[in-house]
């Protein structure tokens, strides 16, 4: 069984695990950074673990596609595979961890300011107190409850929130961090008494624009959004004209409906609008990177044994 | 019994709180925004609510003073109180909530380069990835327990840290969020296994310098260190020499040894140095003022009906 490992990012203990997989399952490895580079006797490679778009979208003899990344809405269009059959899997499980810490960090940032104090402490100026929120005694809705929104919750909920509700698909999560979990038809309900929206989607033809101008306004005054799902949940434009009202209290998106966010958009200098550049998962941290393997590994050892895969992505739903 | 209430910040809300408490202990109430416009006829009060280090000074009428601040190193040089039996409380108690949310946000935007990815933001700069670090896994190490330390490592605990220790006077905490306490004896024994090493210390004359030079250097390299506490405690040069050295990971400090940090500091411009200009427990949470009114509240009931006061000082330890 012919696999590609394509990565810029793995260093030697992956790599080391990856080769140790590979001689259980019988796997003959080629390492490449691009796909370009792809040796003319890996053209027929069965498996690929990487963001493989153009192999994908070009070898009839792809089985199977292991992405490192939790979203997979760009692989969701048609034609992205030559072989209409290939198994999809995706990498969720390994971005909880690290996007949450984004997320309680930049909440934290905006409920207390520090993008303003540090704006100035980096002029050299020691600033004056400023208003501030806090987490406690917070009324948080997290939209999205998969391992990235429950890895968010269950840290949420040692800053001792008022509410803790939980908005998904099925309105179901073996979670115990929240206090309710209700289904994505009841969001509008829910949104009236959140003072923190934390976004966490993969984008799917249902979580396209989700959050409308009319659901942006079913928010309190002062209310916070966190978006480290995907740009195009959000209307951006209105929520832009919210921010700048100063009618919502604050936005920390990582992601947007265009990225990188182009030079000349409005975003840029929108006010009270925490802008990171799509790094909230980024695979920079070592136990990201380590469980991403981990689970292609494991699921490198099903497929090689006929056991169904683990980390299988649903295509017609997208996630 | 005449009380002064000596505040800039308070709102109608706690006003009327002190208000409806002063009816039941008996107190006549003044409401001044500083000392110096204390009338004629509250100059003999017996209580004073707030900063009231003048009138410590020269009031011997003065029996109770109690301030709104957690540290009251400024209140223990000679000369501090005219009256030397006047009883001193503090507001320990009501900064815990707001001091760890600092903690935790700075920890976080330091490990994660944040501080980084934020500056490049507010420039307009789309950033690249940057290395991380995680409050997963990480061993961190709490010196100084009370109220503050210990909301901190509660909050802490839930990113699922490898170890947490804390180092407090006694060897002894009744929290269970440690895995271990020790006395501060035994510092030196753990700073070598700390990845994140959180100061929340009150400026007495055992913890002056406490993270010295030696001590320093006795951190693992790309060890973080964040202090909420007073200035004092840290040898800020030899600090400011490991961070230059890329020997530390970073640090995060809210105190310094001489506060407003001057202008012509060198940490101004120190690598990995994230400087907070001592918000980190400011009044303008609204939790924070109505928690330190509920407390002097309380102890203004105490103090009417003779009962011991909860919040108070021992003068000669210095918190």
């Amino acid at each position: 069984m012919k696999v590609i490992i394509l990565s810029r990012v793995l260093k030697e203990k992956q790599i080391e695990k990856i080769k140790a997989t590979a001689v259980k399952a019988g796997a003959v490895l080629c390492f490449v950074e691009e796909e370009k580079a792809i040796p003319e006797g890996f053209l027929d490679a069965e498996v690929l673990y990487g963001f493989g778009t153009e192999t994908a979208k070009t070898s009839t003899a792809l089985k199977w596609l292991c992405v490192p990344s939790a979203g997979v809405d760009y692989l969701m269009g048609p034609g992205a595979f030559a072989n209409e059959d290939c198994i999809l899997t995706n990498s969720s499980g390994a971005y909880g961890v690290t996007i949450a810490e984004h997320m309680i960090a930049v909440s934290l940032m905006m409920m207390r300011k520090l993008t303003l104090t540090y704006a100035e402490t980096l002029q050299g100026v020691w600033g004056k107190p400023k208003p501030q929120k806090s987490l406690k005694d917070c009324r948080i809705t997290v939209l999205g409850t998969g391992d990235i929104g429950s890895n968010f919750a269950r840290r949420a909920k040692a800053f001792e929130p008022k509410a803790m509700v939980g908005v998904c698909r099925s309105g179901k999560s073996e979670e115990t961090c929240y206090d309710q979990v209700v289904p994505i038809s009841e969001l509008d309900g829910i949104l009236p008494s959140t003072d923190l929206l934390a976004m966490s989607l993969p984008d799917t033809a249902e979580t396209k624009g989700i959050l409308s101008k009319e659901r942006l306004s079913l928010l309190p005054e002062g209310a916070y959004i966190v978006n480290v799902g995907r740009g195009s949940a959000i209307d951006e434009d209105a929520l832009s004209e919210l921010l700048e009202k100063e009618y919502l209290g604050g936005a920390a998106l990582d992601v947007f409906r265009t990225e990188p966010l182009p030079k000349d958009s409005p975003l840029w200098k929108t006010k009270n609008l925490l802008i990171t550049p799509h790094v909230a998962g980024n695979l920079t941290l070592e136990y990201t990177l380590d469980t991403n393997v981990d689970m292609f590994c494991e699921d490198l050892l099903n497929y090689a044994q006929g056991r169904p895969l683990k980390h299988i992505v649903d295509r017609k739903i997208g996630y």
